[in-house]
Parts: C-alpha cells; sequence; structure tokens
C-alpha cells in the first residue's frame, strides 16, 4: 500500500471536533474535504501549524447583509473582510436594490456575484404580499430561506415588511418547501408610535432612539412569530433577539413545541446601552440592552437558550450630519470582528468553552440552514473550513485596519483589547488567510444550497 | 327603643353573602340599602318570600351593548329585559353613532337614556386616534372605562380600532386615570387574510366563520394587551376569551405581574361550533370553539382562571338573504338569559358552586370596574340589588318570550331546559320584577361612575 | 311585631366579614350566635362598645399544646391565656402524659378538662402503631384530627414517632375518617445525625441547635408528607412550616394535586437566628431561620402560599443549668401575644390586610380543622366568637404579665412594642375578657368536633 | 515519509462518533487507542470488515454487579457474557461476601479479579457506618464510585443500607472527593409497610411484589438523595429509576441545581408490569410498572431526561420452591442482552437514532463515573472500544445461549425476536469477540480508575 498523500495537513492544534471540546489531534485534507482526523504523522503537500492554537470549524453567519444595488458595500470587500475574521459560510440577506423577493432578482444576483466571493455563501429570498408564489420559485432559484420583517424596515422604504396575515401565509409557504425563516421582530405600530412620541418631545439624543425601539416591541412581534411558527410547524429563526425575555419567552414557546430558535448578535452581548450612547452611530434596529439586561442575555447563552450567534453585518454608512432618527442603523463592519469580539468575552470573561463557542457560531448556525454537516463541523467528509485561532493573545480592535469599500473605517469595537485571536482561514482545504494575510481571491467562494439529506440531521436540542 | 321599621325584607332564602356560599338569612331594606343581615324576625312595609330559593346579589354584566343611534334595539327594551333576567348592572359599551369616543358624545348619550333605564349603567369610553386626550375628557364626564378593538371591529366602520401603538397610549392613559380597560382581541392582519383566503375559496358554510378566526388570531392579539398591562400597568379585562389556551396564556401574563383578567361570555361555554353551524345567525367575533375546547374553558372557570363572564349582549338584526360573511355578528339578547343558561350548566352539570357563579357574574365584574361594594355583593351597606332564583326548576327557553325591539324574536339557546330560573329582581330595594312580571318603569336606573374609594377593595386574585 | 331584643350588640366597629375586609356595620347576638349584622339600632341587653376599633373573628388557634400529666401548664391557665390574647378556640395537642393516642385515654382526658377552659377546644389524636384500629375509635370519641411526628420527638420519648410506612397507614386511615392530620415535619435521620456531629465537635451554642435542624431536614420531611398526603388522599397540615423552601415545595405539590397546606408561626416570622441566638430559650423544633429566610417566608404569607398560623403554644419550663442540648425547647406563652406579635408586624410593616390577618389565624384553620362555618367567620348563625382590637395602639409587652403556671415569666417577644392591641374578647356572646380584664370562668369553653355538615364548605384555595 | 502502519482497521461502517450520528468513515488503531479516522486507505496488520453496519463505541455497564463471595456467579463469565454483548467496561457493584466498604475488602477482590475478566472494570465502594473514614481509604485504594442503598436491600442482609443522615454524611465525603455515588433509592419504610401488609392478607401473587413497592416509594426515596445531593453538592446517580415520577421528579431537582442524573435500566422499558407476572422470576426491585408507565419513561427517554441505561445486571438463582417474597430479585444475565435488547426497541419501535444510544450506554456513563474520554467515544486518543452492530438484523433470543455459571439458562427476554445484533467487540485494538464466537481470554480487562483530567470534561447536560 502506497502511503496515502494529502493536499492539506493541519498539524499540532487543539481541535474542537463535532459536539465536542478541543483535543490534540491532526487533520488532513483531501479535495477540499476532511479526510482524516489522527494523531499519527500526515503526508501532505501543504502544512498548517497549529501549535499552540485552537482549530474551530470555520464560523457560518447566519445573518449578513451586503445591500447590493446600493452603493456601500462590495461582495468582494464583504467576503474578504469574512475570510479574516474565520467566517467561511455567509447567509446573505436580501434587503437589495431590487429587493430580492423574485426568482428573477436573485438569479440576476446569483449571477452577477459568482466570482465574487471570497468565502461560500447562500442566500436569503423574501416574501412579495404580491405575488407570495415567488417564495416556491426563489426556492427552485436557489434560496436557501427566507427573511420577513414584522411590519416596519428602517431604513424605510427598503424592504416590504409584512402584516401578521402574510406572515401567517409565508410561514405555511416556508414549512411546505421545508425551509428555514429568519424574522426581524419589533412590533411596528409600538415602534412608530414611540418614535413619533420622542421626536415629537423633541428627544435627539443616542437614547432616544433605544426608548423608541423597547423590550417589549420585541417581545410582542417574537410571541406572535413563535405562536404562527407553532401553528405552521415552520422553523423560525428570531433574528437578532436583543433582550432575554425574548429568549424566555421564546424558550418557553419552544416547549410548547413551536419550531422556534433564538439568535443574537455580538454587539448585544459585548456592548450595553451606556456604550452606545457615546457614539452617534451606535444604533441598532433593536437596540443594544442595560447592563443588567446584557447580563441577563448572557446567563442565557450559558443556559442554551440562545442558540446562534450571527453578525447583522450591516455595511451602512455614516450620513454627515444626520441626528440619531436620521442617521443609518447598523453595526459596520462585523463579520470581521465577531470572532475575536465574542470569544474574547465568551472564553475570558464569562467562562464558556470552545466547544460552546464552535456550537453557536458553527454547529447550530449550519443545522439551522439546511448547510450542516457539509458546514459547521470538523468531521470526515465536511468541507474542510477551517479557523485556527491563538486562544490567548492580546490585540487592540484597529477599525482603521478593517475592510471597508466607501465608508469611513469605523467600528463600534475600535480600541478594545482582544484575546481570542484568528490567524489562519481554510476554504474547502485551501489556506485563504495565512496570519492576518488574504490569501484567496474573490470567486473561491460558491454558492450553496440546503442539502435534502440534511432532513435526516438531528434537530439541535 | 322604638322597632327599626324596614322598607323591604327578603325572607326565607339561602342568600350568597358577599365571598361566600349560600345561608339561610334574612334581609332588611333600608333607602334602598341593604341594612341587616339576620336570622331574627324583620319588620318591613313589603315582603318578598324567597322560601326555597336561592338569593344571589344582582348581575353585573360588564360587556353590553345597545348600539345607540342605530335602529335595532332601545335603552328601554334591553334594560327591561336585563331586569327580567336578574341583571341589575350593565356596563354600557360605546360602539353607537356617533361613537362614545368623546366626551361630548358621552354627555350626549348621558342626557339622552336619563330616564330610560330600568336598571344601573355604567359607561364605556374609547380611544380616539385624532385626540386621545379625550379619554381624560371622558373619564371627567363620566366614563367609568374604556373599550378598544386590537385592529378590525365588526361590522367593519362601525368602530375605530387601534393599532399597538395606539393601544400602548390608551393603556398608559387607562392607567394614570385609574380606570379599567377591556379589549376586544383577535389579530386583525390573521383575521383579514383567512376571510379574504377563504372567501377566494369560495366558502360560504358557517364553519367558514370560524375558520376565519382561528384561536392564534385571539391569542396572538391578547398576548400583546397582556404585555403593554404589563409594561403600563393598566388594569385589563380581555373580552369574551373565547379560547382556553387565551385564558391560560393570560394566567401566565398574570403570574408576570400584569394585572390582566379573562372574561368569557356564556356562549363559549354553553354551545359549541357544532350548534353553530346549525343556524346561519349563530356567528360571533370570536366565534364559538370546538367541542374539546369548550371543556378545557370550563376547567379554566373552575381552576378560577376564568374571572368573568360577561354577555357580549348585542342585539344586532338578522340580515335577510346574507350569507355567512355579510350576516351581522352578534348574541341576541344575551341580558335575558345569561342567569339561567349559565347558571344552569355551571350548577347542574360542571358542578359549580351559587358562590361562584355570583363571584363570576357579579362580584368580580363589579370589583373590576370599580362599583364593587356598592354594587357585586350582599353585605351591609351594599344596594340592595338582588335576584331570588329558582335552583332547580325547569322551563323550555322560548325566543318569543324574550325582549325585542325590530327584531325577529330569536335566540341561539331557543328550545333549551333551563333549570336555574330567575323570579325576582330587586334594584336599590324596589322590586322591579316580581314572578318574572316588570313592576318597574324606565327611569328606575341610575348612571354609576366608579368610585374612589373602592381602590382600597382588594383585588381579586 | 315586638321589636327583637338581643343578649349582647357590638357596636361602632370597623367588623372583618366572612371573606372580606373591616366594614362599618354593628352585630347582634342571640343565645350565642350571630343574629344580626346591621346598620340599624340594635336593642340588646349587654353592649360592647367598638368604636374606632376592628372587630375580628375569635382567633383559632390550631396548634397548642399544654402538656396534659406534665406539671407545667393547666387548662385553666392556658385557655385563660388565650382569652386574653383573642383566641377563643383552641386544637389541644395529644402530647399528653399518658400520650392521647388511644380512645381511652382521649376519654380520660376529655372528663378531666370538661370544666377547665375558659374557650372552646377540639382535640388531636395521634397513632398507636401497635394498634392503629384506635384511630377508628379515637374518632368515634371525639378527636376532631390527628397529630404525627416523622420520626422523633423533642423532647424525645414524649410521643411516639412514625416512619414512612406508619405514616402512609396513619393517613390511609385519616383520609377514610375525613379528618385532618397536621405532621411535625424534620427528617429524625439528619436531625440526629447533625445533633450528634454537632455535639462531637463540642459545640453548644444556641446557633448549634439550629444548625443541627436545618432547612433540608423539614424539606425532606415535609415532602414525602405531602408526597403520601398525594397518594392518599388525605388532608394534611405541614405544622410550623419554617423553612421557605419547605412552603415553596408545599406549593408545588399542591398543584399536582396533594391536599396540603402549611402552617407556620408567629415566632418564624417575627423573629430570626440571630434573635434566637441571644437567649438560650429561644430554641424551637424547627429553628428559626436567618433573616434572608424570613424575609422570604413573609412573601410567601403575601402570595397565599403560607395558609394558615398556628401558635406551637409549649410551655416547656426552663431547665436551670441546661445546656443548648438539654434545654427543653418550646415558644412559652404563645397564645397569648400571637394575635398583637403577628399582626403588629403584619399590618404595620408587611401591608397584609386584617382580612388577611382572620384568614390566616381564623378561617383557615377552621375550615383546615372542620369548625367552619361554626367557628372562624363573622356571619349570620355562626358562633359569636369575637375579639376587638385596637388597631393602631401602642404597649410594651411585658412577660411578666403572661398567663404563667409554675414557669418563670418569660416570652421571646418581652420587649417588643405591640401595635395591635387585643381589647375585648366574646365567645359565643359572652364577653369573656373586656379592657383586658377575664371575666370569663374555667368551663366556659366546651369540646368541638368536627360537623359533618361542614364537608360542603369550599376548600380555601 | 513512510506509510503509517496500524495495529487494527475497522472499514465500511457508519461509525458514530462522540457527539453525533453514523457517519461512513474508517478507524485505525495504534497501541489499543484509537489513532485515525478517515475517508482514506488505511495500511493495518488486522482488519475488520464493518461494511453495512454501525459502529458503536463500546457499552459502558454503570450498574453490574457479580456478587463476589457468592457461589453464582464468576468473573471470567460475567465478564465474558459482557464482550458477547458489546460491553467494554462494567462498574462492578460492591454487593460481595464480605461487603466491598472497606479499603482492605476492596483490595482483596482486586487482587483477586486481577486476571479474571474479559473487559475493562471500574469498582464502587460503600459506606462503612462505623467507619466512615474507610471511604478515603477506598478512594486510594481505586474506588472509582460509591454505591448506597436507601435504608433496605434486597436480599437482607448483604449490604449495608444507610439512614438520611448516613446519606448526608457519605455525599459530603463523596463530595470532597470528587467521586459519584449511585443510590439505589427505595423508601424502606414505605416498602417494609406494605410487604408485612401484603403478606398479611395472604398475598402471594406476582403483582404483591411490585404492590409493595410503589412508584412513591420510589420518588420519596429520590426526593430525599436529590435534595441532599444539592445541599452537599454531590453528583448523584438515581440507580434503576423505574417510575417517570421519578425522573420528573430528578429533571425538576436538577433545574434547582441538584447535580443529579437519572439511570434507568432496559426492563423497565423493555417489559412491564404484565410481562412480569406471567414469570414467577420476574421481580426486580424497583419493580417493572403498569404498561402506561413504561409510556412514559419512553418518553423522558426521549427529551433527554433519562441520562443513562445500566443494566443491573444481578445473576441471583432461583430459588426451587420458593413464593414471590423468598424467591430472589434480579434481572438475570442483563450484561450479554442490554444493547440488543434496548437498542431493538430504542431504533425500531421509538424512533431513537444511534447516536442517542451510544449516549445513553456509552458516552453518559463513562462521563458520569469519570472515564470519558478514556471511555465511551469514538474519538482520537480514546481506547479502541467497540462494538460493531448489525442494525437491522431479526434473531430470537434464546437464554440456553447465553452465559451462564451455576444457574438455570434463563433471561426475561428469551423468545424476544431482537433485531439490533452485537456482532464484534474490540477491546483496546483487540478483536475479543468476532461474529459472536469469544477470542479474547481472562485477564483481557484490566482495572480503570477515574482520571483526574477528567473534571476538565463538560458535564452533560
Ligand atoms: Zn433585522
Ligand atoms: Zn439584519
Ligand atoms: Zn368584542
Ligand atoms: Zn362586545
Ligand atoms: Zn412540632
Ligand atoms: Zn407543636
Ligand atoms: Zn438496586
Ligand atoms: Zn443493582
Amino acid at each position: 500500500m502506497t502511503p496515502q498523500r494529502y493536499d492539506l495537513a493541519i498539524t499540532g492544534g487543539d481541535v474542537v471536533l463535532d459536539g465536542g471540546e478541543p483535543t490534540r489531534v491532526d487533520i488532513g485534507v483531501v479535495d477540499g474535504r476532511i479526510a482524516t482526523l489522527t494523531d499519527q504523522p500526515i503526508d501532505a503537500d501543504e502544512q498548517l501549524d497549529a501549535t499552540g492554537r485552537i482549530v474551530l470549524p470555520g464560523v457560518v453567519d447566519e445573518h449578513f447583509h451586503v445591500f447590493r444595488g446600493y452603493p456601500w458595500e462590495t461582495y468582494e470587500n464583504a467576503t474578504r473582510a469574512a475570510a479574516k475574521g474565520g467566517v467561511t459560510t455567509v447567509v446573505d440577506m436580501p434587503l437589495d436594490q431590487p429587493t430580492t423577493v423574485t426568482a428573477a432578482a436573485l438569479e440576476d444576483k446569483l449571477a452577477a456575484i459568482e466570482h465574487a466571493c471570497h468565502v461560500d455563501y447562500a442566500t436569503f429570498g423574501g416574501y412579495l404580499p404580491e405575488d407570495p408564489d415567488e417564495m416556491t420559485a426563489m426556492a427552485a432559484a436557489g434560496a436557501g430561506c427566507f427573511k420577513l420583517f414584522t411590519g416596519g424596515v428602517a431604513p424605510p422604504g427598503m424592504y416590504p415588511g409584512v402584516d401578521d396575515g402574510q406572515l401567517l401565509d409565508a410561514l405555511r409557504r416556508a414549512a411546505a418547501l421545508g425551509l428555514t425563516t429568519t424574522v426581524h421582530c419589533e412590533n411596528a405600530g409600538i415602534v412608530d408610535f414611540e418614535t413619533a412620541r420622542l421626536q415629537g418631545e423633541g428627544r435627539t439624543d443616542m437614547a432616544a432612539w433605544d426608548d423608541a425601539r423597547p423590550w417589549f416591541a420585541e417581545v410582542a412581534a417574537a410571541h406572535t412569530v413563535a405562536l404562527l411558527a407553532k401553528v405552521t410547524g415552520a422553523r423560525v429563526v428570531i433574528a437578532h433577539a436583543s433582550s432575554p425575555q425574548t429568549v424566555e419567552m421564546v424558550a418557553a414557546m419552544r416547549r410548547q413545541g413551536a419550531d422556534v430558535w433564538s439568535e443574537t448578535c455580538h454587539h448585544y452581548l459585548c456592548s450595553t446601552k451606556d456604550d452606545a450612547r457615546k457614539d452617534g452611530r451606535l444604533k441598532w434596529n433593536p437596540p443594544t440592552r442595560e447592563a443588567d439586561q446584557v447580563a441577563r442575555l448572557w446567563e442565557l447563552v450559558k443556559s442554551g437558550d440562545v442558540h446562534a450567534i450571527g453578525t447583522d453585518h450591516a455595511p451602512l454608512p455614516n450620513v454627515a450630519g444626520a441626528d440619531v432618527w436620521d442617521q443609518l442603523p447598523g453595526a459596520g463592519n462585523a463579520v470581521e470582528i465577531v470572532l475575536p469580539v465574542f470569544a474574547t468575552d465568551a472564553i475570558h470573561t464569562h467562562g464558556l468553552t470552545f466547544g460552546r463557542v464552535a456550537e453557536l457560531m458553527s454547529a447550530t448556525p449550519a443545522k439551522l440552514f439546511g448547510l450542516y454537516p457539509r458546514k459547521g463541523a470538523i468531521r470526515i467528509g465536511s468541507d474542510a473550513d477551517l479557523v485556527v485561532v491563538d486562544p490567548d493573545g492580546s490585540k487592540v480592535l484597529d477599525a482603521a485596519e478593517l475592510e471597508y469599500h466607501q465608508q469611513e473605517k469605523w467600528s463600534p469595537f475600535h480600541g478594545r483589547t482582544l484575546r481570542v485571536l484568528p490567524l489562519h482561514t481554510v476554504l474547502r482545504g485551501r489556506v485563504i488567510v495565512r496570519d492576518g494575510e488574504v490569501l484567496g481571491t474573490p470567486g473561491d467562494g460558491v454558492h450553496l444550497r440546503p442539502e435534502p439529506s440534511t432532513a435526516a440531521v438531528p434537530t439541535p436540542s
């Protein structure tokens, strides 16, 4: 028997295997897939030394915006940022211009970005009230999931929201298609009323933004969504749950049989309303919450009631001179910093394990969106999507170093000391980032469809 | 000491005293109030023999429509029906023409009905989006409570619904005024979508009406209402909860601190969807439910999670030739039959006590709407509002004998054998019905305002 | 009609009627029973002016020891103390010499105390492992309820404890007899082990006593009791629950269908372990708890999860020179001070109402032990057992003024300022205490049996 | 680089990797440990073809009796049965003669069985009331865990039971030693009383045994155990939970912070009280339960509230002529049939996955007893303990083919059709059973101590 030759060997690292915690093992890659896990020597064309490092499955960002058609960001740039951040799969939102809520728009988009991406990508479709059958057509055209807004969208006019009847219709259709739906949950009536009220009071301070989008606006919307998930049997992800009350309500609805999941973002865990008050650009939908709420949200991460971390990567620009109401919301370049920012707090402050980090950022997102076990897991046969991190480093985040297209070099986390540092990123066996340097090129990434076989994958519990 | 002389003595009966069960005691009335409870002789100008009977506090109907300004019913007639049914207080809804959502409209209405009513009455105001300050003005003008619709109203155009922002505003205002708000809870988006969908399918059968207003439309709306009750501190009554799921959700929200209460109607307990299918007029908003749901609702009455019975007395006319979608909804003359219909099932089928019947129909409604202990209780100093019932009689309900103005003599419960039969009704010490014969006259009833002193009344738990 | 003449009128007071809160009403008594409640004049042979006072139903002490046969206290003296304290019924424990666990012993005791008591009394029987059928014989002889100890008794040898098999047997028998069982719940194995361990460590400080009887010893025993209550259908009162954890566990078991009730004592609410450490006689079984536990216990009183207050009146003597292990436990003369001590804190510190005080001290104990509505309620036909209190007085408790037989004049609450002060006590229409002066005589009190009719009394919920 | 040579390759199978579900992968073994997982060719000295088969981690039987010193069974024989049944590790109970509750007894036993076992083994110690410090000595001598009985043991006299004080002491000591304690939970008082009662009634039918050991005897004991686990911080396994009520109570106590776990046995899931009635040897402590209880227990397996399957392998002999009370209890040769019996029902009737089977039978037992990840997992570096099964075969269980020493060839599951069939067993890389034929020899198995490093292993949740 001639010795097996491998394309790539990742050696010396502590590897977070599927469902487990770091284990000293080497990884052999053949044809872009993980072929071997071993403590024996691997004879490979290329070596990636991970000694003293943690090897994680590549991050799957289940909530990622590029805003195609707006002049703010490019897929080349945004996915280059992803690669640098250890994110090897993005699930791309449909808030494009034109909006990606028809099969034609989706096909156009897929063609346009076919050679643009540094990392793999799946795509959201949406719901077109005038022609709901487009959902079926989008699924055929490659939509892997759907995105809905409960009522309003910010910035207004960007995307069609749904009322609760359309929500019911959309979830029935998604259930029939077997595809997951992510829903942005803020009760539009409450938010609009409070916004008008506070504007009427002359409020323009940063806290006014947060006050206009209270936790109960999120709970109210998310409860209706979870209830309709239960009624229709649809699988639903509650997008960017910012309030512990929302997560607790979702947990209660799950116990009642709803197939509903809580996603949160690193900025709801790693910053508070007090931080937001210091910077006029720190406005999100929903907003950051008070410190005690954030502490409760961490508890829910620990208890397992928060299921996934998405970035809500949203490269909206600074609007010069705009007040808090007119400024565009968004998290800036989140995809490049989500892993170090979240994992630093998770590991070094809150005592989470790297296994749990991988579950929140890779395995569960992959499972929720039909990409597992191809994505989200270090196991034989899976795509060799990996990120090698320094688990105990130290580096001050400098926004000027981040990838941006037309915008200012800005980050809500500028100046923060990071301890968990992504060093190398591997996409299907190719080292696309080595020591922070991007080696990959646009077009490395391919389009992903949810795989039918994954229907048999056990539900994350 | 000269012997005390009483205006009226009710003797020989088993009396449901405040907070208790039937006790053998006599009642002495002076100046319209209960002056004495005793097992000693009472020297009175007038005697009402209750031997072998149960004496209950007069029923307080907290959910009563006359639809002033529409040509369907008169206050004389409707309150005459109330008196015959043992109802001594009604809380009158504002779905009038013009709608009673301004102080001017309320003052006009109060003046118009001042000499019309056979029984006492309190009045609902509403919320006018264009001028919410009218709530304060209505409270000053005598509104005892407020009525809101979550979104849509049927028949459409009859009354202004609120969106969730207005709901928040209205509940904040009601909390500041210290007044109770009743909310009709059906998610308008869901109901409208399902209605259009079923109409699109050509459905015109009776069940289509019920299918278009599923239980989860009620739960979705009621959850938002309960959540905003919690946030604002307002006391809220969930109107005519038809689904056990709604009542259970309300119970859970109460445990979380919301001051929210579940009202149901006799027709959700004493008839089922199967009954409704037999008669094209048997449509309600919300509709009757399946038999197993009704059974669960009875369990919740027994457990104490249902707090009050309202009638939703709604004398809407038969629309000749109308299909299920165009027919006007409504319970017909409910105020005259609510006591015998509900108590017959409650006592003879479900094993409830007369004490519990009085709590559901008199004490708790009075407490919820600020009328207790003047109303809703047999205790010293309370208004001598009483109904004497035969606890174990037998009489077939004949719709032709019921009080109606212009409409057909119709009842959903026509032909039903009643076992608990109201015989005599006493209003502030006056026997206004004796042996089923109305002795009172229009104008006997007076307008009631919630009393400030009742703030100290212990909350029903 | 000649004017009715009454034996006694209690006039001018705010009366806590059955199930309600203080109401301005006068009470007329005929033949020892409440004949009339009225706001009209009462023509009576004797007047008791209650102007400015609160009139409560006489306290029913469901947990009262005299220890007949021991040289410590007499029934004359102990019930005289009860009368002075506003307690009109005591339920007397069977820890006598000989123990009252046979019909013969009960008959002997009943004959002996027939002319001794100032207030009415019911009597506990017990369980004799050698002849369990004595339970049936005791019920026939007049036992109104049964008392069990889970394992050990302190002082040891005083009374037969039961193991869990005997507990099962006893509860099955009590259920068949329809009588309530009170169980002292401390896990004997745990308490004995910890006692031996701490004695082995040479501990003799006051806290050692408390440490040897930890909260989980109570929870462990009470859980088994509650579980067997559920299995047998017996009604069980958890005696003197000292730990909030016990009360919470009982509440959970009630929701699972066990007919089990939480009694606590004023000393678990009105003193803490810190108080106990200051006085070598302040030892109880179970012991007082830490201040934060006491605060939680008050919360459970407010929430309704604590159902009744018993005194555990236990006039055990000071044993000169005894250390903490040999000193006799007991609450001293609790029956004379339970009302002012508990009500002072309840009303003036914790915001409870007089209605709730009456529920905890009179109505619920009477219901639990089959004495309601004869006892525990101010309503027509009930025994005219009343206590008139000054709701907002001030008096320093002086142990020297308390009734004691052979013992030192001692009280755990000596020196405490009382705000709710019992002034007059009425037993079946006789004023047995007026302005603190005892007017009654031994033999005023009669023996009470649970009344069959009370089976229909609604269960306190 | 010269090609790596492996000692053994298991090829072609679907492998249940640690924490996952069957995946097509090959396994390379070096020096008894899993060295490689791969889909590439493996060059090995020995091949084990698993094509079409499922490869599971070897079963870890956490509840295994041989009864050393009794004349019933030998370690050679019992562990030979284990090997045939796919069990590669047993945790051996201390119910020996003399009892293994001292370090001396443990050392003697370990020396005696050093060359006897076909599979690896860890050993339980116990609690000696007369000298509790022996727990520490036993831990030093190699005890990996402790076994306690709540009160009584059957057969009586076999082993010292503990009272609740000793239980508290033992759990405190186990917590300090960092070792797990398994507790047999049946309330001795209840069982003894019911036994005497039923014997007194002349009952000798099979159901009498079950009736004497009701579900609430288990719940009562297990609650105290769980409460003391919480108080002491000890990790406790509730042995052979037979009642769903027990498992539900344990789940509730876990939510309150107790480190307590529910073990059940295949016979509580795969047979019912009706089965037991048909065969006089089918008596267990605790007994099998009614069919509806068994159905609820399966639900709790599915929900994750049952954590582990033990066998309670207990080769007690048939006592000729004994009635139900005198017959020896026990499950016969359970270790040889637990995997096919449980997995047949789990996979083919109840829809569990092989991943869940491995979790219940291998991973969680290994974690609970400090043996993970050396045992219980197919991952790099773990011992190559494997069982290859036919997932969809068919074979009728013939008791005559089972391993037994002196006893009759008997099984409760004789005649049952098995669908999941163990074919080959691998112990640390040695094929000790191939196609059902035992190739291993006594002494293949080694003694296991819990590894300190496993303290860092994440707790099963
Ligand atoms: Zn969003
Ligand atoms: Zn977004
Ligand atoms: Zn309505
Ligand atoms: Zn209405
Ligand atoms: Zn006691
Ligand atoms: Zn006592
Ligand atoms: Zn056992
Ligand atoms: Zn065992």
